[in-house]
């Protein structure tokens, strides 16, 4: 279909930064084709009006848990290890399929009101994932979560059933797959390795929890003699395409080594500070070289999956625990959530360019908060909250308008959404 | 008027903690006069539907300059100093009354929108924020900002403004005022000696910046050998009482002055990160019995007005400092947000209980981000981000319905807070 979006204001990012410039923007299928003036005997079928609204690249959440949107404000105020094994786990033992599949619709339905449209996401039931993105009209990229001890049968299982479930999804253009090993304290090395072998043999990227704790980083030295992101180069990770979400407890050796081989560090800021696990060492991985995009991490942790949230927070809490005012600044923040989130996922997505996805939000610019209009890129940073979302495109196709959701009944879902953790509850 | 607000969650503040309760709201004129059952022969003249909503008192914003805001992002990622002195000065000197009142219109407007139902004040124009605050219909407590040395006559003019200023808005039930000395850096001893003792003559409260830079602290040592909060307790400030901003830089010894003199700290955590300020050490302040309550300090410096994203971030940040998930829970948040910003400003409003003022926000319930609905007084602090707000009431008015303000113009606000910014940028 040719679409045309007429009278915004684009966000576009150039060498020099984000700037804006009024524009017509010219889409074919899912892909930008034209911007300013349209191709030659361009006929459009559907014809978007951007007047008074900002148009930008949807943003791209580098780390999420999608079905644990359930869970949200169900376990607050209390440490990590507190949180992960004796309230959430005991709760997902109880999960079953559907519920799991709430969960998502939820998460992916909180994203795009709020400007997402891409996904990293590692969890159980990735069947259920991916259905979810396919129903919203969300693009996605599925990591079955892996946990297993070796050559124990459970693990194994777990790589059979994450390979037979990505082959449902072949035909769905807006899904990929990874394999998403879940941490080192929960794969052990031999599993690990067989989880590499499997990576080459399929050619799946990866996606792993890394150094998110001081615990796992102490437990790595005692036991490894090395910190986790030292262990896992050894083993050889790092050699496959990888998102390493959080590295909170990073040296500047481990740095130095995530940048020279190229790991896509997916920061949640939110999750790090909400379970006591503090702050990354933003600053000088940006000084370090490397490569930076953001996550929310999961809605139980969080405790929203609103990426102008997590934007508005990693550009302030460094010019915080630095006291210094030019840290971390808002236009390095921008692009992590857009085009350095798309680069950390091998999309081409994230940049308002030719060639490029048509994964588009267009904002209603009619807010308090982006008056006066002076530096929209500084505003979508540090002011914006996300509801200033009015539409939403994934691949050419509006799956968000006028602030609701285009394929999905919203009511009907948060009350499938309610019963789900209802009978979890039970 | 008598109102009902029926089939509503009404949001209860109890020793225990905050807790939801559906009971129908009974209002008569601007107070709260019955929860659950009506008054003996009750006549409601105004009948408002609140299914699926919930019903919460309005914030309290205890710190902010609401001209500001046509600064809005206008000066980011740079320090304290070059911000203040380089950036914002400079433009304030070209400010006009006419530009002011814009400014302040635009800041409440974003406020109500965003649950904001009372704000306290420091400005120049202090009359044209009053006027922006009856315009608009929300309750202000307006602090004349007020810098001077010794007993030039500047400062003896600024002070008899003030005065004069205030006779004009004495019919006004929603207004209060105070006096604002802006920090101890602007005043000297003695003009700070002038302004207590017109505080005592004309019973008026004050509102000062405290400790906010290390640099305040430093050069408040070399000059008087004591810290800030020391060497005004010293000049019998605290006597008055004392809404104090910032407080980032204090000792031990310094909460404990501030905890026995009953002085209310507005913290501004936003603003802190943005200048480079760093971090209110809340969890000790509050071991140390110091009363707190939140601000969000200019648009210029956060670059929104939008409470709840400074309560998402007092709930988070100091859980990343400490490193410890169970510091500054977002109960406690919640509350210094709502009585605890009331009490400061010595107002009967921030609870929803009989006799209290009608000052109330209802959030529509049916968002992904209240979803499941499990403890909705955390997802406040930790999952909402102000857009929920669908009706205002102030005083038993209604000034915002469907998220629209009633009594102005807003796209009009907007073209004229435009057309301000773009004067003084001439």
């Amino acid at each position: 279909m040719n679409t045309v979006i007429q009278n915004g204001l684009l966000l576009l990012e150039t060498k020099a930064g984000f700037e804006t410039k009024m524009a017509d923007l010219f889409l074919q299928d899912d892909k930008i084709v034209a911007i300013g003036k349209g191709p030659e005997g361009f006929q459009p079928e559907q014809v978007i009006d951007a007047k008074e609204k900002l148009v930008m690249p949807g943003l791209v959440n580098c780390h999420t848990h999608t079905y644990m949107s359930l869970f949200r404000n169900l376990a607050d105020d209390i440490a990590f290890d507190d949180w992960l094994f004796r309230r959430i786990m005991p709760l997902e033992d109880k999960l079953t399929p559907e519920d799991a599949y709430w969960g998502a619709m939820l998460s992916c339905a909180e994203m795009l009101k709020t400007g997402t449209t891409t996904f990293l996401d590692m969890h159980m039931f990735q069947g259920k994932t991916a259905q979810a993105a396919v129903d919203t009209g969300m693009r996605g990229v599925i990591s079955r979560g892996l946990v297993g001890e070796g050559n124990d049968a459970g693990g194994a299982q777990r790589l059979a059933e994450a390979r037979a479930e990505m082959e449902q999804f072949l035909d769905c253009p807006n899904l990929s797959f990874r394999l998403g090993p879940h941490a080192i304290y929960t794969c052990d090395t031999d599993y690990l390795q067989i989880v590499l072998e499997k990576a080459s043999e399929w050619k799946l990227p990866l996606h792993i929890h890394l150094s998110e704790t001081r615990n796992e980083v102490e437990q790595c030295l005692a036991k490894h003699g090395k910190t986790p992101v030292a262990y896992l180069n050894d083993l050889g990770f790092f050699d496959h395409p990888t998102v390493a979400a959080h590295c909170v407890h990073v040296t500047e050796d481990d740095q130095k080594i995530l940048a020279e081989k190229g790991v896509f560090v997916a920061l949640n800021p939110k999750s790090n500070m909400k379970l006591g696990n503090g702050f990354a060492p933003v600053k000088a991985m940006e000084d370090n070289g490397v490569a930076l995009c953001l996550g929310t991490d999961s809605a139980a942790s969080n405790n929203s999956l609103n990426l102008f949230s997590e934007m508005n927070f990693t550009a302030l809490i460094h010019k915080g625990t630095g006291e210094d005012a030019q840290a971390v600044s808002g236009q390095d923040v921008l692009r992590m959530a857009t085009s350095g989130g798309a680069r950390a996922l091998g999309l081409n997505c994230g940049k308002i360019e030719v060639g490029y996805l048509a994964d588009l939000v267009l904002l209603d610019l009619n807010r308090p908060q982006f008056c006066p209009r002076h530096n929209l890129p500084a505003a979508l940073t540090y002011s914006a909250n996300g509801s200033e979302v009015d539409t939403v495109l994934v691949g050419g196709c509006v799956v968000v308008e006028q602030g609701r959701l285009t394929m999905v009944d919203e009511t009907e879902l948060y009350r499938k959404a309610q019963e789900a953790l209802e009978r979890v509850q039970r």
